[in-house]
């Protein structure tokens, strides 16, 4: 069965539909993240209010707690849950490189420690497969190793390597018809070793294809370049997803240059440090200013939190701790990405991409806020 | 204009409407409590998605933050957290004297240090009379002394008369038309100490009477002595509001005795805690026994958390610390509280209350869990 249907395409950006166990994703889709399977502080009522039709979990969270097995036997994520749109489950590749205590790779798998509670766990491909059937994930991903900015280029090209050949033992090691499995280009920050990889990769079977190992501390430049390298050689039948990115210039850039998938934990997180989207740029809940405005976020925005309080009661519920504060900016920072999202697409689909794209640029870099994710590089 | 109609009385039991500049009051009613002008993990559409009518704010917190001159300046609490239901604003006795870190008595008010930032302040009956005109709240009360447990009688006495001095000036300070204003009988835990505060509050001209300085660490017996040595004397046209109560057990035992208001933080903050109100009893969602179990919370129980999620995932959420478990946890313990109000007055109306209690009463102990409350006595 085809995992994506092109509609519509306007220069490299394309508008589409990914076909999931869970219903049909309208792309460039930006995906919420929900590490535990929730989205941190959302209802499944209130996500599908907003129109999110997929999220991203983690296996590797899932695996520790409450442990992939207990879910499969509850009848997989979806049913534990009760979230009834798509799920895309990150394989823990980026989360055991970066909070694992301990972590050894070898050739079989790799050696970590719980963030949680310092247990040992020895994780494969083969075995983070089957966690992910286990989850019941629409789309799962292959274990990969993501490097960190900078390594070397020895190093770099070993765990390119390394990448390739776990990727040949995920898809070996499916069972699952029904779910997706994406490969993921590796490849650091030197184009021989992206062009290596996705050349390795894309010679695989997989249903779609991700470029990992962007957005983990390298100049924007260099991330850009880094997609420009590969973007040219992934097939056009199969959806493109650029993992952990990002803030919504970059989602307009990913998208201009043919990505058809984001997820990123910047809306949710920033939104429960008061730093809120609106369409002339990010502003900063916290700030004094805000004390007495008795306007909404964003004049023109109709989330339930634009249309029913003020930046002055909200600034008040931000710093009094209330935990209504993280619900209600999270609310409204999802509702924004989602809109983009919605404006891109229609863009697309209306030719006018290009022109959509410069207006953003516009007005968006003239807000008043340029302060830097302090999770990113974004 | 009358703050209280009794539509039916029920032995000592009254059904009846109280009156407010927002709205319509069914009584006995049980007021969320939202400390900081928002009720924890809730949003004003959830509250009133479960019926709520009436939440408890309060004056000592909002006067130090975000100030009640700003709140004033926005035109009231009403218009600045966007609540269109009533509210009561508790006048800060309580909490000066538990929270301040330093409290000074003085015949002309009270000295204390703000547990936020250590300022000092200094609030008279009169203050905090102006702090809630300016909070425009629909029902203010006096400022008093909460005595802790146990006090000598000659402190107690004293702090009596304090208390009595105070809610004149209250009475005399008060410039608002529109605002209800009620006065406290304090009293300790002695019954002689109760009569003279009830006897010399209650030939004041106030609105609408509480019973204060319960549930402060006393044995549950002696706060129902305290409650039965005055309630025969509280006039029956007017509210009788029992403040910070209570356990589901403890609403029904006032409501027996011909309380109509009340109080508590235990829903919420139990709800936080992962302690869930079922009509079998109360049940902690941590117990490993949960881990699988794919039931809701309460089988019987309409609510979105019951109606959508299993144990199961609730505990997966509470355990993994996720934001989402307050707001849902939250839902049910507010939903069981309004329901039990629900319940209590269809009792009333129908002259059925006695065999409600009794029913009530061989039900709800027979539940699984009977840890007490550690924030109060319940």
């Amino acid at each position: 069965m085809k995992t994506m249907e092109i509609l519509k395409e306007d220069g490299q950006a394309r508008a589409g539909r990914l076909i999931t166990g869970h219903g049909v994703v309208d792309t460039p889709v930006f995906m919420p993240v929900g590490t535990q399977g929730i989205v941190k502080a959302m209802t499944h009522g209130q996500l599908e209010e907003l129109g999110v039709q997929m999220i991203l979990s983690n296996a590797y969270h899932l695996y520790l707690r409450p442990g992939d097995e207990l879910i499969g036997k509850m009848g997989g994520l979806h049913r534990f849950s009760g979230w009834n749109g798509a799920i895309l489950t990150d394989s823990g590749g980026y989360q055991i490189f970066s909070l694992g205590v301990l972590r050894e790779i070898k050739e079989d798998g790799v050696l970590f420690q719980s963030h949680i509670d310092g247990s040992r766990h020895f994780l494969t491909p083969e075995k983070m497969i089957m966690v992910q059937e286990n989850i019941g994930a629409d789309i799962a991903m292959c274990l990969d190793e993501c490097v960190s900015y900078p390594s070397s280029f020895e190093y770099t090209r070993d765990s390119v390597e390394l990448t390739t050949r776990w990727a040949r033992r995920c898809l070996a090691a499916r069972s699952s018809e029904r779910q997706k499995l994406f490969g993921i280009i590796q490849g650091g920050f030197y184009p021989d070793l992206r062009l290596r990889s996705a050349g390795d990769i894309l010679a695989l079977d997989f249903d779609g294809f991700a470029i990992g190992g962007l957005s983990v501390g390298e100049p924007k430049s260099l991330m850009w370049d880094m997609v420009d390298t590969v973007i040219g050689m992934m097939p056009a039948d199969k959806p493109r997803y650029m993992m952990g990115i990002g803030m919504p210039e970059d989602l307009m850039e990913g998208v201009r240059r043919g990505i058809d998938m984001f997820d990123c934990i910047i809306p949710t997180r920033l939104a429960r440090n008061g730093t809120m989207f609106t369409w002339e740029g990010r502003m900063n809940l916290k700030n004094a200013r805000y004390t007495d405005d008795e306007g909404p976020i964003d004049g023109t925005c109709s989330c339930y939190t634009c249309r029913t309080f003020s930046r002055a009661y909200l600034r008040h519920l931000l710093v009094s701790h209330e935990l209504t504060s993280f619900y209600l900016n999270t609310i409204h920072n999802v509702h924004f990405y989602m809109e983009l999202m919605r404006k891109i697409r229609h863009a697309i689909t209306t030719g006018t991409f290009d022109e959509y794209y410069r207006s953003f640029k516009t007005l968006y870099e003239g807000g008043e806020s340029d302060d830097r994710c302090s999770v990113c590089n974004g």
